[in-house]
C-alpha cells in the first residue's frame, strides 16, 4: 500500500479515509483538493491530532494564534478542543495529509 | 517541525527519536542510513507498529513470510509480536521512516 496512490477520480469533496481505527487510536488518510473549511466556524475535536502534509500545500488556522501554513514534511500537533480549520490547500493538485488522532 | 530537516551529521548508527508519546501511543522518526538489523534474531515488540518510508528504501523482512520491500510512501502494519528486521536500507542516503507504536 502506497499513500500516494490509489488516488479517487473523485476530488470535489475533501476524502477522509481510515487506514488503522482501533479505540484508542485513527490513522487516516486526507486528500484535499484546493477545498477548505467553511468560513465560519471551526472543527474542535474531543481526541488529539497530529497531522502531517506528505503532499501539497496547507494553511491551517487557530482560534487566538497565528495561521500555519505546511508544506511537504511538514508537521504539526493539536490539542484536543484546540479550534482549528484548514484555510487553504493547493488549488489544481491534492494534498494529501496523514493524521493521526489519538 | 518538518519531518526531512534536522536530520543529525552523524549516521553512523540508525537514529530513533520520540515526536509524540504518550501512555497509549508513540509517534517516532527513524533514521537509517545503509543500516540493518544484525544477521540473526528479530524484533519483536509487544506493541502493534504502523509504519511508513518517506524517503529512501528498505527490505522488511519477517519470520515465516516473504520479504517486502518499501519505497516512498508504502507503509505496512506489523502486529505485535509479528517477528521482523530490517534487511537492506538504501547506502549512500538516509531512509526516513515515520512509525506509530499503538
Amino acid at each position: 500500500m502506497n499513500i500516494f496512490s490509489e488516488i479517487p477520480k473523485d476530488l470535489t469533496e475533501e476524502i477522509f479515509e481510515d487506514i488503522i481505527k482501533t479505540k484508542n487510536l485513527k490513522i487516516e488518510r486526507i486528500i484535499s483538493y484546493g477545498q477548505t473549511s467553511p468560513k465560519s466556524g471551526w472543527y474542535e475535536s474531543q481526541e488529539n491530532e497530529w497531522v502531517i502534509v506528505l503532499k501539497g500545500e496547507a494553511i491551517l488556522s487557530f482560534e487566538n494564534s497565528d495561521d500555519v501554513r505546511l508544506n511537504a514534511g511538514d508537521y504539526i500537533n493539536i490539542p484536543a478542543l484546540k479550534k482549528h480549520k484548514v484555510s487553504w490547500t493547493l488549488p489544481d493538485t491534492e494534498t494529501i495529509w496523514l493524521a493521526i488522532h489519538y
